[in-house]
């Protein structure tokens, strides 16, 4: 998906949120307002918006001297959606349809704001795990995915965040093990999970997890590793979470699924949905 | 009030959004982005948001080839808004208080949204009008308007927008017509009233009006005209209206009397107030 018009107010208005969450200098906050517009200006838009995103991210942990700024956020996410997990295995277990409650709380992980501070309110985690366990979804895709899992050898499931990985690891549950290998970012970027964020959350020990080699926050497969590249061709069903996969992703084939919350006005109407809507889609952004 | 960095995403998004009423364009909508992302890199930050807004659309203009691609907008609001103003004449009349319910009015023409189409949803209209009629207002304000109208000889009534200038001209009518010089903008910016928006309201049939003599959507006196200034320093009351006005005045005495709805985080902020809430405050952004 390319960058649109309507993506750059929105990537000058997060690499502002992302500065200050780090640094209180306004100086620090107008350097990287200028680089935004800046790259900006030169960007070539038939590039996806996490590419842009990349960039921003590299610009702004280069200016505050941190190889990983979202550091601590991502622990702190990790902590809490750790607890979150082990309240609701069992929803799953005892859930009439184990598969498809796992696809609900595997996107309400990506719902959850976790936030810059220390503080999340559980009330309104539980009104969005809630919300994903009842919101409309398209159980035909469900049937869908429940057959190409039946039929994959080789499942790649290509995480997003940190803390979302937890919720990641129940559907994960659901597939069988020796299939499944497991992707996430190849470095820190935002607060995608990178292998510390897998191995925390227990993935590590149950199937193979590898990194995809690159800092983007989305999957483009022109940057990844060699080894992530040989996994994905060889992948006979992809599941992939979140916006910054499901935008990057440049694959036609119907073995891709995306699992996904609709963040934005463009996303949503690239999948003819409402935006805010929770996503169990076969194809990405570059599907025909 | 200088334009923050907050403001640099919304100033994009607003003119990407004006550009595209006028035309289909996408290489137009590029054009006027990249122009704006230019203009933002080398501009002024100590300057208000309507110095910006006032180059944005001067482009937009030049670029369309149109000296006033709001015409159409304006016009039609202007015909709705009459059509309200004729119904709400009574309810000020029989109000308890006809000059705070005027101001309830005033305000609640500044947040109407006419929109760029010619349908605007009656029912929509009717719930601002009530809720402006309602909302909280400082009443303690009200009182020393109206102590500031009695014993003003000049008053000094800065409009804003087409439509609004309907609602306006109800407060207008709760005033000294003799004492009110009404000022509109010297030339089309976005849907400001302008001299033509003035006399279809009816306003220079009731008192005097002049234009400030320029296109900024606000009123930055260095750039307006002599004889405006010279009416500008000689009033004992200044009501000004809406958030361009507010943003740009530059008047810290006691005189001015901003009446608005808070449409911004940093606009409410300033104010200490909630972000939609609607205004009357004795002075503006330039008030210590």
């Amino acid at each position: 998906m390319r960058t649109h018009l309507d993506c750059f107010p929105c990537l000058v208005r997060q690499a502002l949120d992302s500065v200050r969450l780090f640094c209180g200098d306004e100086a620090v906050h107008e350097r990287i307002v200028d680089d935004v517009l800046q790259e900006l200006l030169v960007m070539d838009a038939r590039l996806p918006p996490p590419k842009m995103g990349q960039r921003i991210h590299r610009m702004i942990r280069e200016l505050l001297g941190e190889e990983d700024p979202y550091g601590e956020i991502k622990e702190r996410s990790n902590v809490l959606a750790s607890e979150w997990r082990e309240r609701l295995r069992g929803r799953v277990a005892q859930s009439e349809d184990p598969l498809e409650t796992a696809v609900r709380l595997a996107i309400a992980g990506n719902i959850i704001d976790y936030g810059p501070t220390s503080h999340v309110d559980p009330d309104r985690v539980a009104g969005t795990i809630e919300h994903a366990l009842v919101a409309p979804l398209d159980l035909g895709t469900v049937e869908e995915l429940r057959r190409a899992i039946g039929q994959a050898e080789t499942i790649l499931y290509l995480g997003d965040n940190a803390g979302e990985i937890y919720f990641d690891a129940l559907l994960v549950e659901q597939l069988p093990a020796q299939k499944v290998v497991f992707a996430v970012r190849g470095a820190p970027t935002i607060n995608d999970a990178t292998l510390e964020d897998a191995r925390a959350a227990g993935l590590t020990d149950r199937v193979r997890v590898i990194d995809n080699g690159t800092d983007i926050p989305g999957t483009v497969l022109a940057e990844c590793s060699p080894a992530f590249r040989e996994v994905y061709a060889r992948a006979d069903l992809i599941l992939s979470k979140g916006q910054g996969n499901f935008e990057t992703l440049d694959d036609d084939s119907d073995r891709v699924f995306s699992l996904l919350m609709a963040k934005c006005p463009l996303v949503a109407g690239q999948l003819g949905c409402p935006v805010g809507s929770i996503q169990l889609r076969r194809g990405c952004a570059a599907a025909p």
